[in-house]
């Protein structure tokens, strides 16, 4: 006997969970159509050359790697052998990478910047495109955080213009309004912001500033100070760097790109700094007052498509955490009620004995020309066994063809709500059906 | 300047590649639904305990599997280091499978299995669902044969009775009917009836010639008498199979299948074979003319969910082949229009200067409203650029917001196919924009 349970950090999705992650995944679907952006899908598997080096040193160490096989890892293995042989030296020759050549998808910007460089032809100017696909991080699971995630991004390629920043920001803010939020900001920042802050403070490994101010909603302002400090900044120069990026601070870029959202909800915040390497101009995300980390985030990276390359194409993406936003719309209560019961069926046809049948099949093929959607019992069980089923799994309407019925040509329909019975010609029965 | 191809037999789809998928991913959900079928979701990664002795020699050996990661990899790299030098043996001790916990998903019925095991309570009696992800598979890449690919997958779980059978065939003949087919067959046959074949033709090992005969409409019957007599059946039992196996059979339980299935494209086939070795009873396969292999397959399988539970629980499936139907659909002409062309929008507003950019920004807001897709053009280059920019995307039609429009708040829309212009009041301007 086999363990049943998923793999540690990955989930299994019953029926009521999918509709509710398919009825978010269809407004930001919908969303994002409206807008434009076209859909695209890269394969979950990429070279593992595609990935190094692209997330920074934390995230190069959460890519999962995929074994050599056949040959190829058989030579490797000798190799192993060998150099351990010759040099006495256990494990310490042995380089992981080596035993793997694939790895899974680590997010879904460095597989599009990879496909925008390989198909540039085939690409409008000016492509825009959504990707909604799992990805995957050998984080340490937790509640939460899971080592199988969906990411739902929104990219605009080719154009510098503010009006990118401006629909990115705008398309995501119209998907949570659309799922029925209203409470989140949408706090924005710029790079070469921060930049001339921390040079100002005379911060000079901004890299490992921008890391620490990322914890900044986690740890607080005690706490980032601490971490720049043992990052490697200086004291005082950590201290006038908190001082700076918590103060209020103007910019044109940031005022343009807030004039043309044209919405209360977005604020500039100096001290946003997010944690990828890859952005170069401006960042954003978006946050609700009951749950840690973001509901979203992104920014401007102009120079990721030209590592793939010979042409430098500026680029601008959000990318919406589909799993914060299922949890906190579940502990809300925000979903329809049609997507919270998640019915298995409208109705559910009955079976007499085995000789009848093909009669309930074909009552049951009506019906879905009808638009319903039908199970038939599948055992020629006792009749009240079988209406006893439909109600435990939730089917509103039971259609019963039984002695009498199938000798009248007739169906019996049955509530299964107010319990009410009524004997229809076969053509009456979807006016006793209102889903 | 990093490679741009996607990782070998793996695929990137753009927009085009997208909407075909999802528009025939569209008729597979909407009809599985109708019957009944619920949608279930599993990982990708599965613990490499739960795929492994699960697909006979052959799927084992192309299950993908995932490098240990931190230091149970070190661990084990120490140990490989430690047997090399105490036995000079070099790989022949190391075991690829201890390097590896984890490997990618290799189908969906196995999962399937698993997660009925696991979950039994929480699902109803009578559990049907359908499932539709990608599956990998480290197979050599060829034309037509993809390391990564869609299996969309529908079983019945709970009940033995033909109408589970009936229903599957049903439901499969209907999407291929809805999409466009008309000239597939249906072939079914059961494995107990070949196992009483091979039995009366003198076959021992009945497993090696199930799998000889799988290959049957690859490699003809000359093909498979030879694999058979590989395979280390007796010439002359290899003969008698073969010749059972090709000659018309009837069988109470496929009878009564095809009597409930109640379509003359359902034909018993006593040479169907089918791979993979879970099978248990009725078998199926759809196939058309014009393509080697099958479009879809499947059967009832009543032991596979025992190997991971307490209890032994019947069940019954198919799989249809998302891949081939896209291929015979694409050289077949099959998509309707809309799905061909894939627009990237419905319409595009252009750009007149800096400053009128919020002008143009509302406008598209406006029409967005009206359940357009709308495209803003993001730069504030001169008209006719802007022009031909949607000409070349294919957008069809394009709101021209210039200098004299905007003083007096009209809008020009040009038709980009008949070539018209007309300037309007913003509130006409959906009598002329009709798609």
């Amino acid at each position: 006997m086999s363990k049943t349970n998923p793999a540690s950090g990955m989930r299994d999705f019953l029926p009521v969970d999918v509709r509710k992650r398919e009825y978010v995944i269809g407004i930001i679907k919908q969303t994002y159509e409206s807008y434009g952006y076209e859909p695209l899908e890269t394969p979950a598997v990429e070279n593992i050359e595609t990935l190094m080096g692209k997330y920074g040193e934390e995230g190069n160490q959460l890519v999962f790697k995929i074994l050599k096989r056949g040959e190829k890892l058989a030579e490797q293995l000798a190799e192993f052998g060998e150099l351990a042989e010759s040099s006495n030296s256990g494990n310490s020759a042995n380089s992981p990478n080596s035993l793997s050549d694939l790895a899974l998808r680590y997010d879904l910007t460095v597989p599009l910047a990879r496909v925008v460089a390989d198909r540039r032809n085939e690409l409008p100017k000016f492509f825009k495109r959504y990707q909604i696909q799992p990805v995957w991080r050998a984080d340490r699971p937790a509640r939460g955080r899971f080592r199988e995630f969906y990411q739902c991004d929104a990219d605009a390629i080719g154009s510098t213009s503010a009006i990118i920043e401006a629909e990115i920001i705008s398309a995501a803010t119209d998907i949570l309004e659309r799922l029925g939020f209203d409470d989140f900001v949408v706090r924005i920042n710029h790079r070469q912001l921060l930049s001339q802050i921390a040079t100002d403070a005379g911060v000079t490994n901004e890299t490992e500033a921008f890391v620490a101010l990322d914890k900044l909603d986690r740890i607080g302002q005690q706490g980032v100070l601490e971490e720049l400090v043992s990052r490697g900044v200086d004291q005082s120069a950590a201290e006038k760097f908190l001082s700076l990026v918590t103060s209020d601070i103007s910019n044109p870029e940031l005022d343009h790109v807030i004039e043309l959202c044209h919405s209360p909800k977005v604020k500039i915040d100096p001290s946003l700094a997010r944690g990828l390497s890859y952005y170069t101009g401006t960042i954003m995300e978006i946050n609700v007052p009951d749950i840690a980390g973001s509901l979203g985030g992104g920014g401007r990276y102009d120079g990721l498509i030209g590592m793939f390359g010979k042409e430098q194409i500026p680029a601008c993406g959000f990318s919406l955490g589909l799993e914060r936003i299922l949890v906190v719309m579940d502990e809300r209560g925000m979903f329809p009620p049609e997507i919270a019961e998640s019915r298995a069926a409208d109705v559910m046809v009955t079976i007499w004995n085995e000789e009848t049948i093909p009669e309930s099949l074909k009552l049951a093929d009506e019906l879905r020309k009808q638009n319903l959607r039908v199970l038939v019992y599948p055992e020629a069980d006792k009749l009240g066994k079988q209406i006893k089923y439909a109600d435990s799994i939730g089917v509103p309407f039971v259609c019963v063809l039984g002695e009498s019925e199938l000798a009248e040509g007739k169906v019996t329909v049955k509530n299964m709500k107010s319990g009410e019975q009524k004997v229809l010609e076969r053509d009456q029965i979807m006016q006793v059906i209102k889903i």
